[in-house]
């Protein structure tokens, strides 16, 4: 898909919230290298994982371990931790609707994840960067098909 | 926009949390074509609308009044009111994040809602309606610039 | 007791959040029995039971797990499991009272819960069915005569 | 209805957060006298009353204007203002179940409340006054028959 | 340092708050002695202590323990153990700042405690006794370095 | 008083969160001289102030403003304003322990609060600035000698 297909397709350029929560929600699905692209050209760093259990502990690690991973952080600066951090629990917070509390109880089946840092376009001067985290799946008891889907957006300056 | 132009962008169906996620997300980008067409041939009910101020009665209200002038729900049944006063509740607690009773300090230039209803494919023998709500939008102070996207989604059974 | 004598005790009927409150909270007292036979004659299915923990996991599957053996809900249908789980999880709120995310600290030795399930006589149209959750006990620390009395309710349509 | 029948009728005592429960549920039920007489035996102070609106510090207010007027509690004294303040916050994030800090939304057409303090028999050494605080009523939206009823419960030493 | 010094330096006496507050803050600094001259002079009970974890159960108990070994409150009375746990909980609730469900992500390296019993000057008529939970320490990543401060403070009638 | 006097007073260097706390504490007692000069010894930015009421649009609007006005933050860039609005969020959050959102029924006869920024000693690297906000004072009904005190702590990059 070259970049005229992709100016075809998004008309606009997407800010960078839609674009961590599209990078979470479309997975597999093809209109996924579109946003990519867009990611890539606006000189965002950013990466996509999966959790597969609704345990705090768990799924704030995997976000943290692969935003280090992959560079979206430096893993030395606490600034910089305490900027992912912070984006993590809102995610999580926004997924559990009022409930997170009893995170115990749900399971999940799988919960995808995306992490994008960059420029935030409508901010007053484009000044410095932020750093967005998506998650996406279903939450919902332990069995095969009693789940429904969720999804949670935190965002910080980092 | 033919079927055959539809099943080359979206290859496979979305669910019913994907599908609202991305009609509120996509707005006037020309993919939310695909969305409502997936939408209409599936056989949901649905609609968008906005709300410009982050007032909780008033978010709450125009998201029930859109939910009723569209025919989304019947609001002769108390049972139908119920169901989605608790997605939007729902949906309104993901878009705080954990600060949602500081509602009165948080502004925003545009809420974008849309409501979905109909099957959930996932579910165990594919059994009656669920109702999903999803508001995107920007919050902040009230001064150009200085506010960050937030989404929140919630999801019950009708 | 014949429907006279029940008639003479009730005066009026209760509705099915009230029969679902004096369910847990009668327990042995000699009320209860007026209590049930309401329940029956008004055709309402219902079950108490017992659950010896404040663990919100034992707690929430004590609760499903009476409802789906007393056939309260059916097992096998997500609507079902969807709708008395947010009603378990909206009474464990309810007894919490704003600190239930201690749930760790709070220990109990004897917690009471009934679930009713039936038509709600207020209810525009008396359309479809709902249920009621109640939970009573006593919350404090593990040791006798450190503790007091709280009660929690949740409401759902199903 | 003599002391008699009470006893036929009670068999055993209530505890003094049974007793507040229940007088704020029963109200004008036949069984609410064998309440107050137990009440009144115990040598409790006890109120009920009502309040129109489920805003904050309309049904703050009113609970703990009862509570001096009836001398409930010493209003020249703070901590028994403080005592029963907690309690009445308690009995209200009780009834709002995790959604309390929507209350701008929510409408009642009648909320009873019941305060009573007095001696808590299970309690080691029997030793001092407690106070309880009941709340029952119906939530809804502000239109007949769109509501369905909630309880709330509070409790704190005195 | 004489009662003098102490004057010189305090100028005006703190209120049990502050004094519990900087109790926990101080901790080995020099003022610390003043804060303590000042308590020891005013008749209040106090204590200091060290958890050296953010898990909820254990910081509960360390309080609750070193209350009852340190005379501020007696331990067979449920009164005064239902006070401090009250003042404890709000305390922990004070430190968590919105997020304190996830304690379990949190690790501390070290949190300072204080608790202190007597009476509150500005009440009024200077009636009965008051306690106050403080804790200090910082909180963060389990890691040298990704953690920084936070303090809670807690405060019952007993 | 010279530097030698503080060294005497101090005995060692008190890191950010604590010249916070202890600004907003120690208000017009004799110690704050030691903190200020730390503070500006240390090459910290800070203020203080107070606020008449705990209306929460009220607080962080005068929190803010003072900020920008004594150059605390650049009131033209989001990122810092987006800095102090979560930590004056997190100070709030933890001034109320859990019923902050009974903001509407409280009343303060004085909120005292203060704005330090600068380096974090403890922190990986020494590197970049952080922003803590500490809010003391009393709450309670608006009655004199009807309240008692509160304090919270916000923290965050800048």
């Amino acid at each position: 898909m070259d970049k005229k297909a992709v100016d075809k397709h998004s008309g606009a350029d997407f800010p960078i919230g839609k674009l961590t929560i599209l990078l979470a929600v479309l997975q597999e699905h093809e209109w996924r290298k579109a946003i990519e692209q867009q990611l890539t050209e606006g000189g965002y760093r950013f990466t996509i994982g999966r959790v597969g259990a609704m345990d705090l502990i768990k799924v704030v690690a995997a976000i943290e371990t692969a935003a280090k991973n992959n560079q979206i952080i430096d893993g030395e600066s606490y600034r910089e931790v305490h900027a992912i951090y912070h984006a993590i629990i809102e995610a999580i917070q926004s997924v559990g609707r009022g409930v997170v509390q009893f995170g115990d109880i749900l399971r999940t089946v799988g919960l995808t994840f995306s992490i994008v840092r960059g420029k935030m376009s409508g901010a007053v001067n484009h000044e410095g960067e932020w750093i967005g985290v998506c998650v996406y799946g279903t939450i919902g008891a332990p069995k095969k098909g009693f789940e429904h889907e969720a999804i949670g957006f935190g965002f910080n300056h980092i």
